[in-house]
């Protein structure tokens, strides 16, 4: 059976949890307690080198890093990854701007609040909120902007681009972001949360 | 003609160039002077929402970002990408890898050191030193570890993983990074630049 290596409130995990719970494929989660230090262990770094999770486990052993590279493993000759080459791209598009211009910021700073806010992150903060409300500016455009209204990030249809974007934005007013100006990302959360198959982040 | 929306000192511009080049796909270089605000007007917003180049615009105006996405379009159906579906997913692995623990902390310590050192960014400067260090090690064990050693990053052959990578590592010393002890990256950067058809990031 297929090995998910896990944290149950990453969003970057949680990515990976929702895709495998539409697909119906049958996993195992493996909690690594990374507060404490096990995803840097000899053993977990023979399997991620950079000492992250997740980290998607085949049933051969193999290893997968990176979230949105596992989404798309996962999502290939699926519905929920486009065939069309320009389309796959979009969602790669996308998904590179999660990981760079969204999650630094936004998923962060609700890491911080979750843990701690030391001296050093507290000096840093102004600077991650004014960039973490640019990515859901960028967001809000892209959707609602003076084109034709978006439903979902590329190909008028639900991809991992959205399960991607999804993950940290849903829970972004963690890291006290306030979505109210959004509105256009509000919808599309909403639009998302009703996918078949959805699963929250937190389990219960 | 395909276009791209280029930046000359950029490492992100230039892996585009690099493989339009080792593609023989002709294109028309546009500079977009980020540091005079050229990425953030509303002509070039139309083009990336996120105001960042490179930017790929197709010959039919759809337009492309994210140099890693932008790289992934250009490699599908050539030697430059696996057909293999989880040497595909490797590939992005790395590429995201790329994007969030080596281009944030190397490229932009570099960026700084060759525009300006403000007390803001010296502030953080022994953080990202720490990490992009953290990346080289990541990618020197990934080369030349326990395990036989590679030649490439992935597959045993030269893909757009090693373009992405190569990009800024080989350009870290004007970062300040000292690239001395990380022997088997300087190895994979010289086979990298003897590849057919390499350019160097700087134009003559």
């Amino acid at each position: 059976m297929i090995r998910l290596y896990d944290y149950l409130s990453s969003g970057n995990a949680y990515k990976v949890r929702l895709l495998l719970t539409q697909l119906a494929i049958p996993f195992e989660r493996i909690d690594v307690d990374i507060l404490a230090g096990a995803s840097r262990t000899p053993a977990f770094l023979a399997k991620n080198l950079n000492g992250r999770i997740p980290v998607l486990e085949l049933e051969d052993g193999r290893c997968l890093s990176e979230s949105d590279a596992i989404l798309f493993y996962l999502a290939e000759g699926t519905p929920f990854l486009p065939n069309d080459r320009f389309e796959r791209a979009q969602v790669l598009q996308w998904m590179f701007f999660e990981q760079y211009s969204h999650e630094p910021n936004i998923a962060t700073v609700r890491f911080w609040m979750h843990t701690e806010m030391t001296p050093e992150r507290h000096a840093q903060l102004e600077r991650k909120r004014a960039l973490g409300y640019a990515a859901l500016e960028v967001m809000e455009r892209h959707l609602g902007g003076s084109q034709a209204a978006r439903r979902y990030f590329v190909a008028d249809r639900y991809t991992i681009a959205d399960t991607a974007l999804y993950a940290y934005t849903h829970v972004a007013p963690e890291g006290g972001f306030d979505l109210e100006r959004f509105s256009a990302v509000r919808s599309w959360l909403e639009r998302v949360a009703a996918q078949p198959g959805h699963i929250p982040l937190t389990l219960a």
